[in-house]
């Protein structure tokens, strides 16, 4: 049996999609007895050599050789941005065609109408590869766990944030000598605003929480915090209180409510996901019967997320092979309406804080004063190199307490005459001591 | 739609698929639109209280009252064992039975037969939970990883001997005080024969390798070796050479022949595999285009591995849901009868050796001399405690050799009268130094 493809968008994944679909087209004929026809690539850039034999006839300029071929299956989206990768992906849909994207800012911020119309024409609709690259990660929490209640999932799954975090955390640069070098090798963009501000890493967490507990996809409501504010100062302290900085983005299904967030975040050193460094990903999913699992590997790239996107295209086959059209469980996403995002005032936490604090008499006791009327208790504190009438840090790490109250205490400590400078806030993972 | 689910078996993991079933009913309803019916348990003793309330009439210690039962579609075999285990599941084909089984001793032995008569019977045959309990790595070779050639596995695949090296590793007890807590905690059983000698390691890789290569099932050809015979000295070696000692199992396609082995493993300290402690399992899935995924969890017990075996039942209840009967990917399993194993002679891999030689002039230079010429190099060296005239450890790191040329050289080591023990050998993975 023979399924057409067609590809949009012959970049950086586009290529490791196309190169896999011709080398490995034996192998996935072996495992499934399907064989996958690279029959058009679409791109506006069709003269530069991806290094890839691309039969003739293939290529094209114009994407509605693909949309309104009636012989396509299957249309692989991999322009990114918003549009036209939308009206493309729509006008696939509206024609049967099956999509399989890797464009995690159209589907976290344009998925209703999309996942919608692909179930209302009963098509497929694969987006493995717009989540952590290369680990099958969407098909952990659709398939593999599908017997639990998911209670959370937390991850680092922005391989440019880890990247430069890792390098500041290795040799102690601070974060735009580390970003520099995430753009010399090819890490970073040019613009790197949607990895270090957090975006990237919300888009991708929208889409898991909205396929984990059914809520609506809700980038909106989502708490973003990027790590351009990371100093090397934290990052030590961080250390030498045993931790790591990670920016986490976590969703937890409490009461009823989803917590949706993305910050840097303090983690306890010997944490497994502690170790993943550089711009590799791992994703905890934990579930009420499975406990707690991992998943670890290449979050980008153009081979592990083509990885992704055949496998996405191989499970279409599969479908279209056993005469199955569409994917019922799709319509599970946004299902759950009455379920609401917390907002980020009410979530509880441990907390780092840096105060930048006279040393004078008495500034602890002003200080942890304001702190105790918001019942935030203290856990410990780390009071380095006095100079007695100058600013210093201090830093103390929370038991758990409200991020509101938090905010409020932080407001009013900001503004005594003996805190000099602005406080740095890292939420804390982990055990409560 | 309704699919009717019929239990064999009500032990430990018996006990969380039923619980699973029967609490997560609703959250499985939502997600796939299945409700899925327990119908039967059949266990020998259904007087015991297993703290689950079970609906009237549904217990049973007659296990043909499932297997005769036209009304259920899937039957979960959960006795483990060969035999009834085997002729209960061949039936269950027979009778046109979609299957669900945790038991990897079976299917790692007998599975040919089995697998076979799914395939001609044209239903399915889950096995998920056979494979390190509730992580879904069945699901992430045969779907999640599709698009690649794997290239290798490797992981931890069993708790209890992990628990065991763990405890050795961080508290210095020797084997036998490890192997009894674990047995107290209920980690290990009364006869730990199966899980400290590598045999359940074995047949679980034996399935994994079939499942990612299309090797027939080679249980018989696996190369096994358990942890009895590690010591706290090894440990303490390892340790100073900033290596970890876990019983890795490891399958690997190189050239057209299969390398399939368990055995202690020196890994180095800061991977993450060398991270994961006690009962806790991972597995690493290595394939051609996404490069290095590791997969972590709780490889035992009630609920993990329920969460395992009701997911498989999920699928199965897809399926049936979808119109689709059978699983024609399972025919991929023992299709490359081209394949073969590669005699443990023949693979290549670094060493850890420790010599217990006299402590004289000329016996580095008679064992080096010895290596040398079976091609083995020496990486690195440590001797500690010079008592002259006596035995001592004499410690070396190997480059890569041929496991032939080492058993030559140990053998002819081991015969020098100034070597007054066997000389322990373990291999070590990790990068060329």
């Amino acid at each position: 049996m023979k399924i057409n493809v067609g590809v949009i968008g012959f970049g950086t994944v586009g290529s490791g999609t196309v190169r896999i679909l011709l080398e490995n087209k034996e192998t996935i004929k072996k495992k499934t007895g399907v064989e996958l026809v690279l029959k058009r690539i679409a791109d506006l850039d069709i003269e530069t050599d991806r290094g890839i034999n691309i039969p003739e006839g293939v290529l094209t300029t114009d994407a509605t050789k693909i949309l309104n071929d009636p012989e396509i299956d299957v249309v692989v989206e991999l322009i990114g941005g918003i549009n036209p990768a939308k009206d493309f992906i729509l006008k696939a849909i509206q024609a049967g065609k099956h999509v399989v994207t890797a464009n995690k800012a159209l589907l976290a911020t344009e998925g209703k109408e999309i996942f919608e119309s692909a179930c209302r024409k009963n098509v497929c609709l694969g987006f493995e590869a717009s989540v952590a690259g290369g680990i099958p990660v969407i098909k952990v929490i659709k398939e593999g766990l599908t017997a639990n209640n998911i209670l959370s999932i937390y991850g680092i799954i922005n391989g440019t944030s880890n990247y430069i975090l890792t390098k500041m955390t290795r040799e102690g640069v601070d974060f735009s000598t580390a970003l520099k070098e995430a753009q010399e090798r090819g890490y970073a963009e040019a613009d790197p605003t949607f990895d270090i501000e957090g975006i990237d890493s919300a888009h991708k967490l929208t889409l898991m929480a909205s396929l984990a507990f059914g809520i609506p996809l809700s980038y909106d409501s989502l708490y973003v915090e990027g790590i351009s504010g990371i100093t090397s100062m934290d990052i030590e302290f961080a250390s030498a209180l045993g931790y790591k900085i990670k920016l986490l983005a976590i969703t937890k299904l409490i009461n009823g409510e989803v917590e949706l967030r993305v910050h840097p975040t303090m983690i306890p050193e010997d944490y497994l996901i502690s170790k993943v460094d550089g711009v590799l990903n791992a994703v905890y999913v934990v579930g009420d019967a499975v406990g707690e699992t991992l998943y670890y590997g290449r979050g980008a790239g153009d081979m592990p997320t083509g990885s992704a996107v055949v496998a996405d295209i191989i499970d279409i086959a599969r479908r279209i092979r056993d005469g199955v059209s569409g994917d019922r469980d799709l319509r599970f996403i946004g299902s759950e309406t009455h379920l609401k995002v917390k907002p980020i005032g009410e979530i509880e936490s441990m907390y780092y804080f840096r105060f930048t604090a006279l040393d004078r008499p008495g500034v602890l006791s002003k200080i942890s004063g304001i702190l105790g009327e918001h019942q935030i208790s203290i856990a410990s504190v780390i009071q380095k190199g006095r100079k007695v009438g100058e600013a210093v840090p201090l830093v103390l790490l929370t038991h758990t307490a409200r991020e509101r109250n938090v905010q409020e205490a932080i407001a009013k400590i900001d503004r005594l005459d003996v805190v000099s400078d602005k406080t740095v806030v890292i939420r804390v993972e982990g055990e409560q001591e």
